[in-house]
């Protein structure tokens, strides 16, 4: 404990504290003390009480305290078209149900629907998010409002975008977006090519130059699907892992989403560049795009982090779902029990993803001058009980729904399970409205198919 | 709608009634009548009230009501183990962990970690369990007391029994089970032989000739891994299939858990004699057994229902997200998106259960004149807005706490989350307990070896 001289502004205490990913860490009868937007100690809480007397505390007799889920790839706004078409081909999936959507997208959808994803995220566990969609502003208009912590970029691609138009405006608005947030204290934005499918060479380039003048994330698909690989085989010859290497442009600052299709060539070459990983299990089963190579990349020192895709294609953005399959599906995909277990799964969810996002020093464990961005589960629940090791539970038995409380940057954002910072009842009945605007648009592009 | 000149004791209302596992029967604004244990009508709630004046409502204006979820395999009161090991190699995790614990087991740890379970399957919208465990008779008191619908067996095998000692009082266990429990509204007795690796062929004949008498199911763990087939065939020279059917012992009756290891000419096997199958993936998952050909068995035309097997290899008993790992993992095991849809998937939760227990006339489906088993769900939720197909929030989207009401056989047995036949309080208290008996039991055997 440092910074025993300042004054806290709150202390939050439950049955347990698990500052980290690992069971040895716990601490019975824990504390945090918090000031600002920071955490000022950690300890016991007799202790923590009478270091920091007469300041407010959120006890919770039956709480868990930890480290909120860190959600490393997202397309929050797609909500809105969470459940409309599933169990389809890929390409009959997105040519027939979401792009014809998409074309038709606006503003206030993407709003609408990022509110949406923000009040799943909270609850159930999500303190922190990386966002590539389109409307990115209306992203971050809605990551300002509701306070949760967001690392978020505008999707580029070569072809007209409803959102900014040509490529040319597109980087306008990124710039934009970079100078309105540069000193925002939970908004940091990235540069996000979409693919090396749907971008070029120069453009692919040219993000890469605008990442490194900001020095920003660098966030990408890659290595999807077998077609992706092929694809890129064909036009350039070369795998897409050996494309983006050959462009320069694999480095420290590269968030790489799904990477299912690697040989153990890329994987060597991700590693030695220090490429970041958001591994997205739930979208590439639904999709059935593959499981991506875990273990191994983890074995290379890779950083695996966890992605949840857009609620579109997996159909949610609960991370806790998303740790609980990575445990599980790993261990039957290797046929053996003893890979992705419950620790190093909960350090993917953590700390994995604030490494992912370059943020280690600032969240993804509980520690005196981090971020103070944590979460507290109710332990006293039938499928909570009895507890003999708590990674086992968080992995294995937790769900979202088990979060009651939630403090992002040192605000409390969720007390009880209800929203501090969004109007749930509100967004749920203007999304309503825009289900209704959505099924009109289908309709009617349907009618023209 | 029949029986229109009965009373009703309780209409149960809300925005959607989803009677079947398909979404083109959903019915908008619509109504259950109960009389007693039975559905006396479904329909719009307009019609329902008119027909039944002056009945009590429940009505739920955000409600889904749907079956309730029939969980095929598990062994409930295994939650005294919730956690206690994970992530070994299956053998390590059976002799060292499980087994010293199991050896030392009572009547007492059996009653509260079925209660426990009880509670936990209410709470995530399960509504009928199958059960294979020792004592039994404790577990039967636990659903008795609870007002849960079940089915339940007590294991035999070769070696002497923690429950009944020897053999010879096992069967006498057994008969007492079946002459109690014969006339029970919700209790179901079934024959329950291990497997084909601890049960002598003697004994599984044995328990043939019981399950023939009693018209009972025969309930037994069948091709769960690899070496089980290897032991089976190196013992006897075929697989458990082909050892099942030597003896005589296939038939409609037979309830299969598992079956992850079989081959196409053994999956023939199964539906020439119609033996049902219950799919316990998770489990299957997390101990790196295998993916069972689900796919393959339902193409057969093989009744294919889920379990969640117990809570201490799952490490839960909630058939939400049971379902939602089914729909997914078959998906990327076939890289094939179409496979698993979610109304086939929500069968098997369903309506696949309620054929595996030979109990179709009664339960998986609202319908007039069956038993009155469905529960509620909230559907003004973040994660399941908006809502486009029911079958695919079901499955891909809702949780288990979801679910706020529970009727089970015409009676309420949880309300607004409150469970209205279990104390949860008491029982958890009761665990922990129990879970510091189980360390010290680990400790003293751990100390032994």
């Amino acid at each position: 404990m440092k910074n025993t001289t300042n004054q806290a502004d709150l202390i939050v205490s439950g049955r347990y504290v698990l500052p980290t990913w690992l069971h040895r860490d716990r601490i019975k009868d824990g504390a945090v003390a918090i000031c600002n937007d920071t955490i000022l100690a950690i300890g016991s809480r007799n202790e923590l009480l009478q270091q920091f007397p007469q300041t407010p505390e959120l006890h919770e007799p039956a709480g868990l305290l930890m480290p909120g889920l860190i959600n490393t790839h997202t397309h929050a706004p797609m909500s809105y078209l969470r459940g409309i078409a599933d169990d389809l081909p890929l390409m009959v999936w997105l040519q027939e149900h979401i792009f014809p959507v998409e074309a038709e997208l606006d503003s206030e959808m993407v709003y609408q629907s990022t509110l949406l994803s923000i009040a799943e995220m909270i609850k159930s566990g999500t303190t922190s998010f990386c966002d590539m969609y389109l409307f990115a502003k209306e992203v971050a208009r809605a990551v300002d409002e509701t306070g949760i912590r967001a690392w978020l970029g505008e999707a580029l691609y070569d072809f007209p975008s409803p959102s900014y138009g040509t490529l040319e405006n597109g980087f306008s608005y990124v710039s934009e977006l970079f100078e309105h947030y540069e000193k925002h204290p939970l908004i940091t934005i990235s540069v996000d090519p979409h693919s090396v499918y749907t971008c070029a060479p120069s453009l692919l380039e040219a993000c890469g130059k605008l990442a490194l003048e900001y020095n920003a994330l660098f966030v990408i698909h890659l290595s999807e699907t077998d077609s992706e690989v092929d694809t890129c085989l064909k036009q350039y010859g070369v795998t897409p892992v050996q494309h983006l290497e050959k462009l320069g442009l694999l480095n420290e600052r590269l968030l790489a989403a799904h990477c299912v299709k690697l040989n153990p060539d890329e994987i060597a070459t991700l590693a030695k560049y220090q490429v970041k990983v958001s591994h997205c299990l739930e979208s590439n089963m639904k999709l059935a795009s593959g499981t991506a190579p875990v273990p191994e990349l983890l074995e290379q020192g890779i950083t695996v982090s966890l992605g949840t895709d857009g609620p579109a294609s997996n159909n949610d953005v609960d991370m806790f779902s998303e740790m609980s399959s990575v445990a599980k599906v790993h261990k039957v995909a290797a046929l053996d029990p003893t890979v992705m277990n419950a620790e190093t799964t909960l350090h993917c969810g953590t700390m994995g993803g604030a490494s992912a996002l370059a943020a280690e020093q600032q969240i993804g464990t509980l520690e005196d001058g981090k971020k103070a961005d944590l979460i507290v589960l109710d332990l006293d629940q039938p499928h909570l009980t009895p507890i003999y090791n708590i990674p086992s539970h968080l992995v294995y038995c937790a769900r979202g729904s088990d979060v009651i409380h939630s403090i992002i940057n040192g605000r409390l954002v969720m007390k009880n399970r209800q929203l501090l910072s969004i109007d749930e009842e509100k967004v749920i009945g203007e999304m309503k409205k825009i289900s209704q605007k959505v099924l009109k648009i289908k309709e009617k592009t349907g009618a023209r198919g």
